[in-house]
């Protein structure tokens, strides 16, 4: 009984997991038209007063079960490698 | 023009963010659920195997601009500071 019921849990999380990565390739793209705009106006990439916005609001938003520390974390992780990835593409892009 | 561009962008993002952050405490909620199953049948919550399972899945179905480097990366750091912070609760709730 409880065999089926993880089974059924481990599907919702399959579920979950393919959504939240749907979720933050969607967000690249959008990261990468920014990245375009702000190389356009000559502006860095990084913007920690940009970022500070985000989390805020992501602290007013969270309604658990995380607590804020692991939002903030997974948040920084989601911000930082994406924007590490899109960097070296540039980099590469202007090697060729 | 590209200000209003950027603004556009930036709303996006705080959007997706907000998406992501319900889904991952969803996603914390049935995690607690199977720990609480786990628990019962007296099995380790981590599972190195599982793990392996779900990375491959995301793998599959990673469609970019995320390479998966990067989505595995992301991924690891969601497994580990959801299970963390519960097991920290679960500590707590022994304590009591």
């Amino acid at each position: 009984m409880s065999e089926q019921n993880l089974e059924a849990l481990r599907s919702q999380i399959d579920a979950l997991n393919l959504e939240i990565l749907r979720l933050i390739n969607e967000r690249a793209e959008v990261v990468n038209e920014i990245g375009k705009i702000k190389e356009k106006q000559g502006v860095n990439r990084y913007d920690p007063l940009r970022e500070r916005h985000m989390l805020n609001l992501l602290r007013e938003n969270n309604k658990g079960p995380l607590n804020q520390m692991t939002v903030d974390y997974i948040f920084k992780q989601i911000f930082k490698t994406a924007l590490k990835q899109l960097e070296a593409e540039k980099k590469k892009e202007l090697l060729v």
